[in-house]
């Protein structure tokens, strides 16, 4: 991004014009045409904001915001078509202002450069779509919360090392990922509040000759706050990393999802069913459910954090101000945002018509003597030491693996042969669906603080809503 | 990390014991040892809620206690020394633990799993991290807000392209680097945040089968909130992640400092003077003055990055719960906390001791038309269309340059016979001291400007002080 | 990539057909079209091979052939135009062939499936890709070389620290460029050796239940060796990674060469004079010569790094054998394709039209001491211990700073005055065009060694060309 | 790394001494200090060519070789511990040579400089460890061919999407990670060839006034070729970066391997049983067997891809010729050393020890239809069209489903009823066993392919070894 850039305007200096590769390395416009509302929104406020200060008159004002949203109706209908020649969306939209309307187009580059207008149309380009994806997110969490709620009491295995370990309800499986996302939502905010410093009137780097009403174009534009440095305004891209790198972890909280849909949904978990419209199949075996989109969206992780390490790695040694090694930033923005929505679109399609199987869960946690913890923990509460209580349990589950029987279903008798300490009570202690109950900790896998969270999860849903 | 690991606990099932190569794998005492305190801390707690629960008894109570306080003044001391063999913090300091005071030492692991206490454990010692680092960053902000005030009419080029775009003060352009570390402190409060929530009681991640009172250890260990949910409670990183994610913005943006340095401090740019104790040089050459500490700071940005992409890439794909891949976040997150501190003091030594050369500064910025588009900019408020006062300036350039004219000493005379426009006043429009000056717009580089964002950083430090 | 995908195929099972976000989620040939010419080339030896296999007849293999040529002329005239609802390259080409020649057009997809045919077409594009990228990179060094040899004797400060610290050739300088791009090569030529391995007869994942013949394939289409197992081919994307890895290395290299050019075309080193074609400017001021061209080839050094890691992270964790996660693999390859290749071309521009300030240099060199180490070991060949001989030469440097006298001017006699070591052909080692003559170890800066370089280089392109 | 560096060289200047934090930031024994045999092992070819050039005496070159094997013994007895106020490797050594020998030890830094030194060293170390690493890689490889053999005819599914899709053999499916080594192997020569040149003589960055015989320390060290332009030489870290990448694909492959183990231990999967030496388990749930090392080993691909991020982090943009920056190339260096060796010993251990549950692998191939693609060929040979032969297997798939019939064993009349084109060889092809052997494609999955493919691996293996 030069100050001034174009053959008419420093072309008198230059012979030959840019060489051919020039303009292919340097054009943006096929990738920055994205922001073209909002570079017409800009410059409606810094025409109305020159009004103010007298530079242009009420006439020209008006002559500048009706030839500006001629543009944005055209280009939004696709009659204007912008030209490779003139290389970004800034260039394009002023030199069709200034045919339109004349000289007052030229005007309309007073007091401020293409450093700060490509900083602020970044900005509020960017702001929203973050509100855009704020909807997502909320809407994937109630989503989340709904599928909690439906299967409130399945018992399934909760896994460490992705061995069995101990009896958890699935609705609190899933909930993790909604609390995920529900940090997801304060990186996302802290990307927004990032972008909401007004950088116009910052100038190509040093500020401007004029006494620009910053706190005008601020309000106009909907900003929180001024740019309190020019050449920071115009060297600062922080808030766009700060996006990326909420799309990288939301990109591996999803990543985490997905692994687990398609462990899921192999044949030998056989949790869950993905409805047809996620999945691709064979015509010859029914069986098989190619769980694609949990897989893309998987492997999008992988652009996410690319996109990320992009632009750290551009900005890494620059000098200030402004470098054209900054117009490298908008391509991995771009990516990111239609990457996670996207995902986003991807995980609440899957999501609404997934079909729990209750039975394949409860067959798996019966198998694994996964409340072996529970009956050790009884033990203690019933005075017998810690060691002594796990070698007992120990005892009792070589049993049952050498004659073959049902570790789950125990009789009394059989356990006081164990240890004296195993009253009648004992026998509810083997089974998972109690075992969930009796997690009554804070937090933990109960059917109460399941539901707790789920109402908790709902508040958070529509504060950002 | 598994539930309950040492030889001692499953030994029994184990016949060969692990193998030599899985000791050396998995062991982690010789990184994760430096946790020692957060880990007592958390067990004190821990205890004394247990003797809250009945669990403990008073007196096992105050033994656990006292015994903890022993070995971390043992461990202080240098007279306790972890063993490799019991292979985490956590083991060595349970087991001598029990050595001391017995079997309470042993129940202390009641209502607990190896899980939530890691999980415990990084996230007070980041808290503790954090804070350190925030006093370090603000001490740095000061030092930069001094550097601006001391030199604040020194005027230098200031670059687009690295190229001499228009005249700007120092004290401005430091300034830059003070509201980049304003935005770092923001990024540090947001993983201090995410730090924030007490995830003991959450057990090996499903809860435990005690009524463990988690608001008091939240409130005895300085958080601000119970974990929600025991599964995100041992599988969320974060928190972690987060704080990677700060130190890579910062390295970035003392990366991008440093290269000024580096520059400046060249024979060709010769703006400032480092100090001796910053730089190395050679008995013969006076002149060379290596940077060797701003090389270093600018190339610690290559570290503070690869961690956060090791643990990006960790966590990819990763089911719940706990997976024993998460042992492999402390390494990066403990190399960036250690790099992050030394750069900062790096940064604040190399700055204390700097000269600046304003001569050479302003030599620099009188020889390259600097203030060319000031002139222009006269033009047209003298009435002048853009573009025709353009070319007036182009062709006064083009003279200087022909004649070997000084473009900064033109009389009014001479100015007349390009256009009659320029009137008396002309003269100082070519001047960089005043050009400075009439960067009137908010955030612009007027002496008003700068000294207002220096007393809006000051308050920010205090704010976060 | 499912072995067996649309709807047409296994629509029977589905009833909804695929979700709206799946459709967008999972169409690639937006992307992947660009491999058209390669998926026919394949189809068309594949045809062959069935031809002689017997499962097509005579007069099928050419209806297949000629089907598919045609197909490939009207894409390539833009007659045929792909459809998002085929998703791939593969069924845009299949359907229509089917559409045009009829059963025969199915056929072909016996003994293959879309995982090795989409392996095939990745391998058959890089190939292609790789040999235009190896001219680019010959084309840049033999530029290079010419720009070495036409400014031979050009003596510019050699840097380390970025502080001036011997004389060296320019042309030496620029040589290592010339020699990074000799390793690039060998790079290249590693993801070239990777892609020698023919695919097709993998089947999905297992092989197929024909006697296909693969020797036949590997010649027809002119790999080195056939895949060795079914299951590796299908799923090793370690070729797309070797090209990702040449590519982020390059862009090491000419991110490296990109920030000297940015430095030397400052008007503080004033090395160089880029040419207008590359340069933007500003029609008021004549000096300022924006390097927008060296800054995005700096700044694209960035998404070849991001590509990388995102093909990197990607593949992290996935099991056996295909999964539609790598997908996810054509974007970042074929964009650092396009990079590669639109850099390499900027560099060349930028070089080829680059004018040498051979008289800034020499100032530079002749401001600096530079050759107080040549004074040092001149002593030493005289017999002056080390140290001595380098605090001589320190107190001849201070001498020559508090006087301000010519370091590289002193006579003998005055240098008598500092130790009698000094004879009449002292004044010679003062001398940075004599120094750098002096450097007579293989490889140093002496005239006779960057000839002996050039010439080596242009063998090694010659090798390559 | 300065050219003199060192308080005794240029301390005269520089008045106060480094700050205390430079010398935190700046030294390096605690890092470099491990490649003390490859300084002590340069500096001897050094002083014997010194030697030769007769700048050394020959008692001074014996004084120097005895002194060099002194310190070298009494490194490695821990009788000569480094010191880190001498902040390197190089000082600490040639200190104490000097304070050994006397002069000549001050001698031996004749003709080369810290950066080729260093240069040099971390050339040597890297060669070093290539080669053992090499032996773990053909070592694992051995053990992968064997388990291969060893269970050469389980049959288990193949999968795609992770769902079931074709029988295929376990040996086949193994050898995968044979052949990803085999490519593993050839990045691994690659990085070696790389270290090949040799950079001593190259000096600070210009070469020598001397005519050093590089040959000859080509010869005596053991590289393939002398480095062509000493600013290369001391400037180039592309060596560095070639390891870096080999381990980060290395450790991709490593990645995929054992998510594959994970799953395959878990309860779900069951196909395999690692030995209790890389488990953890669980004193009262013998059931539960945590694959701690394959979990770790999939996390430190994370560190892997870290570690070559960061050096290309900083790497980029870097001017020439040697800067401060690059010393951080070697801790990702290092660290990648130690965990590709510590990854692959772990992984050997794994496989030595693993069980292979072919039972578990046949049930969950006969539960899924897996041969239902091979149904289809069969009619396609029989001459029914592709797409009527997939009906006819849709509808016997669905037949089998609705009466709970089992697919495998259908009987001959049974399948005339679906289709006449059935013929009593028919039953066959339902059969997994027979379908891994009716992939006669070179490369599938039949047993003489397997066969095949161990044999060609052993020859791999014996050529690298």
């Amino acid at each position: 991004m030069s100050d001034s850039k174009g053959k008419m305007l420093w072309g008198g200096r230059f012979s030959g014009g840019s060489a051919d590769v020039t303009k292919r390395i340097s054009s943006s416009v096929h990738f920055d045409g994205r922001m073209y509302e909002q570079d017409i929104e800009g410059s409606k406020a810094h025409a109305r904001m020159l009004g103010k200060m007298g530079v242009l008159k009420e006439d020209e004002v008006d002559a500048v915001v009706r030839g500006l949203d001629g543009i944005l109706n055209d280009i939004g209908s696709g009659k204007f078509v912008f030209s490779e020649e003139l290389e970004d969306v800034h260039m394009n939209i002023e030199s069709e202002l200034t045919r339109r309307i004349g000289d007052a187009g030229k005007r309309l580059h007073t007091a401020r450069s293409r450093n700060d207008q490509v900083a602020l149309d970044m900005r509020l380009y960017l702001r929203k779509e973050i509100s855009a994806v704020r909807t997502l997110i909320t809407g994937l969490m109630s989503i989340i919360v709904g599928l909690s709620e439906k299967n409130m009491d399945a018992v399934m295995p909760g896994y460490t090392h992705l061995q069995v370990a101990q009896p958890v309800r699935f609705s609190h499986h899933v909930l993790v990922y909604a609390w995920q996302l529900a940090r997801d939502l304060e990186r996302l905010s802290a990307a927004e509040r990032a972008c909401g410093s007004m950088p116009l009137g910052s100038g190509a780097l040093a500020g401007v000759n004029y006494g620009n009403d910053r706190e005008f174009l601020m309000k106009e534009l909907g900003f929180d706050r001024v740019a309190e440095n020019s050449m920071d305004a115009v060297s600062d891209r922080d808030f766009a990393l700060d996006f990326l790198y909420f799309a990288s972890v939301l990109g591996s909280h999803l990543s985490r999802f997905c692994e687990e849909l398609v462990l899921w949904s192999s044949s030998e978990f056989g949790y869950i069913r993905l409805a047809d419209g996620v999945t691709t199949g064979s015509s010859i075996m029914p069986q098989k459910r190619n769980p694609d989109v949990a897989e893309l969206i998987r492997g999008k992780s992988g652009r996410l954090y690319g996109n990320l390490f992009s632009l750290l790695t551009i900005m890494k040694g620059l000098p200030l101000a402004y470098n054209r090694d900054m117009q490298e930033d908008k391509e991995p923005l771009f990516d990111s945002v239609d990457t996670v929505k996207i995902c986003l679109e991807g995980m609440a399609e899957m999501l609404s018509g997934m079909e729990v199987n209750a039975r394949r869960m409860k067959e798996s946690v019966y198998r694994n003597y996964s409340t072996a913890t529970d009956v050790a923990d009884y033990l203690v509460g019933k005075g017998v030491p810690f060691r002594e209580s796990h070698e007992i349990v120990g005892r009792i589950v070589a049993h049952c693996e050498e004659k073959g029987l049902d570790f789950f279903n125990l009789d009394a008798k059989t356990l006081r042969g164990f240890s004296g300490a195993f009253g009648d009570d004992a026998v509810g202690y083997f089974n998972p669906e109690s075992s969930v109950e009796r997690k009554v900790s804070a937090g933990g896998t109960s059917g109460s603080s399941v539901k707790g969270q789920a109402a908790r999860l709902r508040e958070i849903i529509k504060l950002y809503s």
